[in-house]
């Protein structure tokens, strides 16, 4: 089966140097990869020719690119979406939380995930890299739906055990093609023991999976490190061997140089949270001077819970707009590289080779959005980048190809019936509040 | 003619202490007044009887509450949408704002008056400030488009005779009902001298104008002022006796404590642009301790030169984000709190008396929006407000009513040929980059 999307404006996010971030095009897809990017007419006949089953879509007046890719989520966490908002921290843990997670099932989790795959698929998002518990319970659901996703098996020392067993199960369910992958997610080094967080990565190394940690998020945590371990938490990670570049390093709020320096001689890749890290007034993250370094900075929505929504397009501007603001210059960050982090640079997270996610080019997997631009909020196009950076939005998110497959079409999740889906969870919402701990 | 919004879920924005933010219910409106807020059915049938001819809008499973008010804009400048991002200051003044607007015609700025009008009613803003030139050539649009709005005709020292003339202009085009309405807005402290500041003053005064002006965005503006007065902006306006409770003081960032409470003593109306303050790397107004001090803080998007969308659902969460951030405080600015400053505090800038606007309450001007909240970020419904606010989006606001009159129904403004208008926007666009200056 192949796929044409004919006669759009291409964002391919390949551009180098001063050349055009955008231009007229089309694209085709065969199988699950990008088999042509082209504006020749006469290249595109001959694609039509070798592929006769090919389904056309006409695409004047959108914009194709690659979808958007999440690298730190908690999508389950939906269930909690506004359950505990605007109170102090120790109280939304302890009081509203905690309680809630001890209380749901794995099937009600399985219940939060798809309404926050659903969530992230509608809003152009195409991989994402998940961090929560019962991953294993998720992997037919996340495959289902069509998303491409590392699901990280999280844990506490409380339930290291478990998670090893979760991981273990995840793998051996994930099937066929490798868009559903496994990694092992210690919470954070403030949670979990440095001899767990030994075996967690000797885990890994084992089975071959990537690792995903909460890092620096709170200027609490580094001083809870320092007073136990003397050094930063990024020191003391690195210390105990867990950082390498196929760790993901979620937050990375309060960094300094040295922290930096070792990120990058690592190759961490580091996942910005800027709306979660606003609203929870964690601080923010240097991420201008990461990029200056050269260190791979990836975007993300966070989870529901903290945010509250599962929204790339604002945490694009977001990130821009915190680093102008944070650094008083309102050069920093501009249009094109916040969309670099969450598409080029994002598809390191997902394991994927330079040049193979993230970008529309011959060869690449098939992950790609179209854009409606005809809406008033995204008019007249001085700078199309610009335009999508700081104005498009979730709901502009038409058609959203996953692994060469359709999996939304017109703003539609074919074989989904949502409002059941809402019923549901608001049944499990509630059946989780009544219960008792 | 008679509208009943019924079985809705209302959030009517008149609750005060522990009073339920949110609760079913229906709203009646006759002529431009909503005539009943309630769930009682017996009432509603009375109601039904009493008004033969009125239109049921049923409403399950969408909320009902008061219209977005957005107290600083710059509409027309949707032609420069995105037209120079992520550049200094300076050139993105002379190189880029500046040479466009000596070129477009006042017909170009209806029509950019006309997107960004568009774009606000769309997102659920039922009434707006504005604050631009050749205002009076946008009377009759603003009227037709069925939006409220308080025009403000603006000026440096260079126009303030045609500025004064505009708005004698546009104060006679006003027809009819007042929802449209004019004021005078010097652009700011450092950009208008004092003795023209003193003659608007006079001539707003003469004319029974409000008055409207840009107040110490920032630091250089504070540095400027201080050099040149020996004190602060707000303590200058103050001296030339221009801050009154008709005055509307957009940004307000760099304020101290004499500051808040000039502003508090004379009843100025604060206009807080959280993405505007950040894209521009302004800083972060003290919102929080400008609300301590009983201040009335109202919430704008500013324009679309410098944010670049007109989305009030996007203001709000910004405004909440960045005073957690800027604080330290995941507490301040709770989500009810943004919400009254979007809608009941917003209503003071358009010269209402307390409860005639930006509530649901009878007797109060029937500006009200219904929201879909049947969409996957918007569920589940924990918390109704904190889901709007955290999570909603101008694309779920499905139909908008203004003055009793509904302007948007099912996301369509009725005779309106959207892609006409983009033509059209495109051309103007293309014409004035084209012309010399």
């Amino acid at each position: 089966m192949a796929l044409l999307f004919h006669h759009a404006t291409l964002v391919p996010m390949t551009a180098s140097g001063d050349e055009p971030t955008s231009r007229p095009g089309s694209v085709g897809v065969v199988g699950n990869r990008i088999a042509l990017v082209t504006d020749d007419e006469a290249v595109i006949a001959r694609f039509l020719d070798a592929h006769p089953d090919c389904r056309t879509i006409e695409c004047t007046g959108r914009v194709v690119m690659p979808g958007l890719i999440d690298t730190h989520c908690h999508a389950a966490m939906t269930l909690q979406r506004s359950h505990a908002d605007d109170i102090a921290l120790m109280s939304w843990l302890h009081d509203y939380i905690w309680p809630f997670e001890a209380r749901q099932t794995p099937d009600e989790v399985v219940l939060g995930m798809t309404l926050g795959v659903v969530e992230l698929l509608l809003g152009g998002v195409t991989s994402f890299v998940d961090m929560y518990f019962h991953e294993d319970r998720c992997v037919e659901t996340v495959e289902r739906l069509g998303i491409r996703a590392l699901l990280g098996c999280s844990f506490f020392d409380s339930n290291i055990d478990e998670a090893f067993a979760e991981a273990e199960k995840a793998v051996a369910q994930v099937t066929g093609c490798d868009r559903v992958r496994i990694a092992l997610a210690p919470h954070a080094p403030y949670t979990v023991s440095r001899e767990n967080l030994l075996r967690s990565k000797a885990f890994a190394d084992r089975m071959g999976l990537p690792l995903m940690i909460h890092v620096a998020e709170t200027q609490d945590e580094g001083r809870i490190i320092r007073e136990r371990f003397g050094c930063s938490p990024v020191a003391y990670l690195d210390g105990a061997g867990l950082l390498d570049d196929r760790t993901i390093a979620a937050h990375c709020v309060w960094v300094d140089d040295r922290d930096m320096d070792t990120l990058a001689r690592r190759g961490v890749i580091v996942s910005h949270n800027p709306q979660s890290n606003m609203k929870i007034s964690s601080g923010t993250a240097p991420v201008a001077r990461m990029l200056e370094r050269g260190l791979c900075v990836t975007l993300a929505t966070d989870g529901p819970c903290s945010n509250n929504d599962l929204d790339m397009w604002e945490e694009m501007r977001s990130a821009a707009f915190l680093q102008k603001l944070a650094t008083g210059d309102p050069l920093v960050l501009p249009a094109y590289e916040v969309l670099r982090m969450a598409t080029a640079a994002g598809a390191r997270a997902m394991g994927a080779a330079d040049g193979e996610l993230g970008v529309l080019r011959e060869g690449a997997l098939a992950d790609l959005i179209v854009i409606d631009i005809e809406k008033p909020h995204l008019q007249p196009v001085h700078d199309l980048v610009s335009n999508l950076v700081y104005c498009g939005k979730a709901s502009d998110v038409e058609t959203v190809v996953v692994d060469g497959r359709i999996v939304v079409e017109n703003r539609q999740i074919a074989g989904l019936d949502l409002r059941q889906l809402y019923r549901e969870v608001a049944a499990a919402v509630e059946r989780i509040k009544r219960a008792s701990c």
